[in-house]
């Protein structure tokens, strides 16, 4: 169950690419802490490039702990016939539930922010054929530090610890 | 990766006691399938057997991918401090997304109604020490055979097939 996720490299997508499509989960995840919640964020985009669902998680704000980042942004894309070529971009490593959903809706690629502060299911989902781009983004980093070290009880809720 | 769930059998758990939790999944099944919806119904139950959430796919009735049963019924549960003890009961084999979600938040215990229509990752979930009881009920069999002959592209659109 190893594997060796291409992190810190960009295959298929380009560098600058892979970190305009960073920012808009960045965006999101900016947009969450204002609102008082986790700050987590992510969109999935389509093969085209377009956005087709942005969101963050909104455990706090609607009191849904199903509303984790990639799960929200997967909601908000609304009903697809199919998922082929589009990527999930997320600002932080999908937990368990999430690795599942893109794994189920073979979501072809995951763009992760970073998976340092948190290491969920992303060298599952590259050992089951689903790129992976782990870009060790410092603002990822620092956003979930600094929220990790403000309200522990809170993060630990969100991720079932 | 493989395992074997204790089919059939019924654990730590008494046949009875199963049998009833199903039939609060079934009842969400038929909820779901008489508002034109896909008939998966599950429940969240505490340790002392109260009814944390129930909940059904939500496809066809709220337009959103994410709302698998089991995902309704964690919803409908709320924000919880810890799964510990609980049980999640549904209609179906689990499919990744919620199979992560059961993973991800620890719930100890998935009664499963088939998994003959559908297998998804309840092995998974057994070889990573989640305890499986599959019921191999005729009920919830023809719910999902009589559904997936009627509607097959809305069926693999659920299951992103």
């Amino acid at each position: 169950m190893t594997s060796s996720p291409r992190r810190g490299r960009v295959t298929s997508m380009d560098h600058d690419q892979a970190h305009r499509w960073l920012a808009t989960a960045v965006a999101e995840a900016r947009a969450g802490l204002a609102e008082g919640g986790i700050p987590i964020g992510a969109a999935l985009y389509g093969p085209d490039g377009t956005v087709l669902g942005r969101g963050h998680n909104r455990r706090v704000q609607d009191g849904d702990p199903s509303a984790h980042a990639e799960t929200d942004a997967f909601r908000a894309a609304g009903r697809q016939r199919s998922y082929r070529g589009t990527t999930m971009v997320t600002t932080l490593s999908p937990c368990w539930y999430c690795s599942g959903l893109v794994r189920q809706f073979a979501i072809g690629r995951v763009v992760v922010g970073e998976a340092e502060t948190f290491h969920g299911g992303h060298d599952w989902l590259a050992a089951h054929g689903v790129e992976i781009v782990v870009l060790d983004d410092a603002e990822c980093v620092a956003l979930m530090r600094d929220f990790i070290a403000a309200r522990p009880a809170l993060w630990n809720e969100d991720i079932g610890a």
